[in-house]
Order: C-alpha cells, then sequence, then structure tokens
C-alpha cells in the first residue's frame, strides 16, 4: 500500500494539507496519509525525514509558509537546501509547496495562492508516484505556474 | 527516561534558557535536562550533535542570538543549515529558537519576544516529544508566532 | 551501451529536452537517453539522483528555468546546491542548464538563449562523456558561452 | 595529553595565531599544539580537518580574515558552512574567529578587534576543552563579545 | 610520485592552466600533472573529486572564472561549497582559484589578476604538498593576496 507523507507547521495561516489531503483521498483513496506538524519551515527537512525513515513513506509533500523579511528569505534558504538533502540522503522525492507572504497584494489572493498551490502539487505528488519518471513529460516546458494560472509556453 | 538537551551561548543577551528550563520542569517533571553552552550561534550545531550522540538526548533546543548586520546573518545562515544536518543526521528534532537584534524597536521588547520565543517553542518540544507527529497537527495553518502573539489564519 | 539521463520540468517555459534529445541522438545514435520531468527546479537533484542511481545514467543533464524574483534566486542556489552534491555523491557529471528569465529583454530572445543553452550543453555532454577529462581542454580558458555567442579569450 | 589545533592564513594582516597561541601556553603549558596554515579562508575547513583527522587534535581553533567586498562575503558564507560541517563529521569543536575588513574604521582598530577576539576565543577553547558542556553556561545570556567590550545582558 | 590534479573551464576568458602548469613544471619537474577541463565553475567540484578519487591526485587546483552579475555570484557559492565539500569527503587539498569579471576595470587588468593569481596559487600548492602544515606558516598573518600586490601585515 502507498504511504504518503503530509508535513506542514503551525506558523502556515492557511491549513493547507487539508487540501492536499483531500486530491489525495479523492484519486488514490487507498494510500494511507501520514501527517505530521511542526513549528515552522525549517522543522519541515526532519519531519520529511521521518516520514521516509520511520513511517516508511514512499513520497512526502511540504506545506511551508515564509514570511516576508530578509531573515525569513534565509530561513527558506536554510530549509530548502535541507529539504533537497533529505530527498539525496533518501532517494525519495519531497514535494516542496511553499508560500511567501509577499507574493500576493492582500489576505485573500494569498489564500487563493496557498490553495491552489496545494491543490496542484497534491495533482505533481500522484503523477509522479503512480506515473514514474515520465507521468510529467507531455507538461515539460508548458510554463506550469503553481499557484498562480500557468503562463504556458514560448512560441516557437 | 527522557532527555532533553539545551544549548545556548554567552553571546545572546538573555539567559532564555532559565524560561526554557522553567516550562521542562513545570510540564516534564521527570525529563533529564542536559545544557550546553558555546560562544555563538555557529557554536550551536556541534553543541546539539553531542548532546545527542555523546549526552543521549532524545530532543535539543537551541536558543540562538543574532546582530543587526549583514555579516550577522550570514552566520543566521550558515547555523541554520547546520542545525538542519544535525538533525538529518540523528533523526532527531533540534528546535531553533532564535531572537535577532533587529526585530525590535528597543531592548525591552527585545526581551518580551526573546522570553515569549523561548517558552513557547519550549511548549513546543513538549509536545513533538510526548506527542509525537500530530501532537501539533490541531494547530496547523493557525498562524501561531513565538515571540509575537499569533497573527492566527486567513479567514476562508 | 551508454546511458544519458535528462531532467527537465514543467515549470519551464521551452521544451529544452527536445533539443538535447536532438543532438544526442544525432551525435550518439546508440546511446540510451532517459527523461525524468519534474515540477520545478528543486526537484532536480533528486531527478538526477534517482536517473544515476536507480536508472544506471552514466552522466545528466538537467534542464532549469529560474523567475526573476529575488525568491527565485534563492530556490536557485539550493537547486545549484543540490546539483553539485548529487555528483559527489555519485561521481558522475550532472550538466546543469539554467535559463533565467531576467536574462534576456523579450520572450523571443529567451527562446533563443534556451535552445543555445541547451543545444551547446548537449555537445559538452557528449565530448565530456565519450572523450573524457581533457576532450575540452582544448577549448580552455577560450570563453565559451552557452545560451550567448562566445566572448572569446582575452587577448595576451 | 591534549593536542589543540591552531589553523590560519596568509591573507590575515594579522598574525592572530601568535595571541592564541600565548594564550593556550600560559593556560595549558603541557598541551601541544599544532598548526596549520593556508591561503585564505576557504582552506581553513580542510586544515581544521586535517588537524583532527591526521594530527588527532581533541578541538581546532581557525583564525579567518575577511575582505569587504560582497564575494568576499560568500567566501565567508561558504566557509563558514565548511567549519560547522567539519566539526557535525568529526563531533569535535572548531571555534572560528573571523575578523571582518569592514568591522572597523581604521587599520589601528581592525588590529585591536583581531588581537582582542582571538585573545577571548582561546579562553571560550580553553573553558570548553578543560570544563565541558557546563563551563561558559555562567556566562550564558551574558552578552559577552570578542573583538569589542562586551554588551551586558539585557535588563530583567 | 607526486600526482597534481589542474581543474579548469571552457567559460573562463584566460588560460590560466597554462601559467599553473608552467610553475608546477618549474619546481616539481617529477609530478604528474593531471588536467580535466568542464564548462563552467559549478562543474569543478566534480572534476576536482574525479581527479582525486579516479586518478589519485593527491592534491588539486581549480581555475574558475565568474560573470560580475547576482546570478553568477550565486553559482560561485555554489561552487565555493561544493569544493570545500570535496575536502572534507577526500581530506586532500583543492586550491581554488577564482576570478571575478567585476575586479577589474578592463580586460588588460583582469588578465594580470588572472594570470598572477594563477601563479602564486601554483606556489601555494606546491608549498603546502611539499613542505606540509607549517609550510606556509611564515607568512601567517603577512596579508598575502592573489592577483593583486601583497597588501603587507597591520603595523603592531
Amino acid at each position: 500500500m502507498l504511504k504518503i507523507g503530509v508535513a506542514d507547521t503551525t506558523f502556515a495561516r492557511v491549513d493547507m494539507a487539508r487540501y492536499v489531503i483531500e486530491v489525495l483521498e479523492n484519486h488514490l483513496p487507498n494510500a494511507e496519509i501520514i501527517r505530521y506538524t511542526v513549528p515552522g519551515i525549517k522543522d519541515l527537512p526532519i519531519a520529511a525525514k521521518k516520514l521516509i525513515d520511520e513511517y516508511k513513506c514512499d513520497i512526502v509533500i511540504t506545506l511551508g509558509w515564509v514570511g516576508a523579511s530578509n531573515i525569513d528569505k534565509l530561513s527558506y534558504l536554510a530549509a530548502s537546501i535541507g529539504l533537497i538533502m533529505v530527498q539525496l540522503l533518501t532517494n525519495k522525492h519531497v514535494i516542496d509547496v511553499t508560500v511567501h507572504e509577499d507574493e500576493a497584494k492582500d489576505e485573500e489572493e494569498l489564500l487563493e495562492i496557498a490553495i491552489d498551490r496545494a491543490k496542484k502539487h497534491a495533482l505533481n505528488l500522484i503523477r509522479l508516484i503512480t506515473g514514474g519518471r515520465e507521468a510529467l513529460t507531455p507538461y515539460a516546458g508548458k510554463g506550469l505556474r503553481q499557484g498562480r494560472p500557468d503562463v504556458g509556453p514560448i512560441k516557437e
């Protein structure tokens, strides 16, 4: 049985995991979903690592939320490097969903971004874990975006 | 018996460990608390690693203090990456409390931030180590803050 | 038989893999090309790692696309560090093709850069994997550029 | 017998090792001091690693010097991450003394900073290696500074 | 017999390896020099790693060239971290020569910097590999520079 880890934070201002789990349950009703909640983005790498090592997840999705300050961006960088390390140490995908507070002009837009990004990346996760390395190839170079409408490919 | 590491620095201007230990002793009277004090934030990763490897701590909390200059921020980034590496190497949580001198308008506010952040993260540590991966899930996406009042979730 | 990994993203706005594969098939008709498509640049390191570890590729080329914002640049940095780690962990080359949206004045120029860079780096890959460590030595210090015309060496 | 590594650079403009060795010899007359000089700050991590692995040092102090430009700061960041990695790989402390050329208004002040920082961190090293994890605890949160007068704790 | 690796790039605008090899051949006529040319700076870490692991080099010198843009600087940072990792994984020195295009006011000066830096670091390599950890100690804190005239120590 497929095991899917969902790691999220109490720092986030949107319960993105709810939307991710909804998508996962719709498309993979037999998968086991294992959730891990931590305080903030810098705790996500260890949560992802434990979901893979201790809970035997086949793939993980992390749901991070980042403030607008320069310090927040450095934390984002450290967390991003950590999440890549987790993948290299375990040879599993960790799909990294991150919302930055300075991406949107107001809370309403931020909420839309968070929900859209979480759902679309849940679909990415499903494609990768069920379809493998070429499941996303029909969309390669197509300018897909999560959190925003797709921009599409540049016309050749 | 639970062993909890507390790593702090002589660079900090507030004895945050005192507040952390107070919270830990109130909630986990039977836990053993093992303290490790180092000069500055870049020494925290090795202190955390030793607390786990040599002192057999089940979890660690680090209490860092960062100056306002660009150089300080780079040190913060290096230390943050290091603390994440410690966690990935040991599969243990290291709860990272950091106070930045440019977060507050004066010393009084900085003191309040330091104490509040230390106490709240001590509670996070307790929840994670006693309740496990879903102990914080009721607060996921709730916009919790340490050092400041919670901002709360965005209304959906 | 030579196995060559091609990792690309759905975020990219140009299907660079198409141009890479064209070059590879022309020059190495007997090589097996194994493609891996992921959502974005931060997913490329694990794709490259899996292409080497699981699909036994002898060398990999990654095709990244990076937005213009500061956040995008931090993601680029994390991905770059990750791609270097992959190489150090596997002792294989991962040729890293990256296009930045702020490199060009308009989409037309961006398209030209992407195609030129992808093709030229495909040739670099071929030289390295078939000719070894000195295959590129005749061009050392010659100011070669991918995505732009070569600038040439400084006249001595 | 205690073995202490001292790693320094030819790039530095002050022979900080002289002051470090003076302090070490006064306080630990029986310790063996092993010196390693490299060109610049990015060579310090391997010097520290070799001092621990090949020369069996129990602890190392590195004496770095960093220019004022943005490039220099990136080198500082890379070196800092490297020095933390050394510690995590060896489970030994590496006390990192760094002087930045833009810290002072003139050479005289820079010299004072370098000497003060080197001496004070030599004392930190001595306390850590002879007194262990709580040797510095009486100074935790006390706002100690190296290179400058202590700023002291914030009044509670 | 001593084996010395020389890794360089086709991106560079000066054939720095030529000057390095000249110095090496003059001072170490019996050493074997093994060259490895790659496209750009981010490929240098794997070249250095392979020179050590596969070609059994005792020490490596890398010759990097970095453009003037912010993106180039991030690539420099990633490469620098990678080169430090190579050293920590192999316990060998990798002497890192890097020229930044924004260091000089014109091409002529850039050429001078590149040649001077390459030659001086070749001498550093020779001293380290033949004289060991204290070969450079007479120059510690002496304000040596590569690519520029030495600035000398601050007068005490």
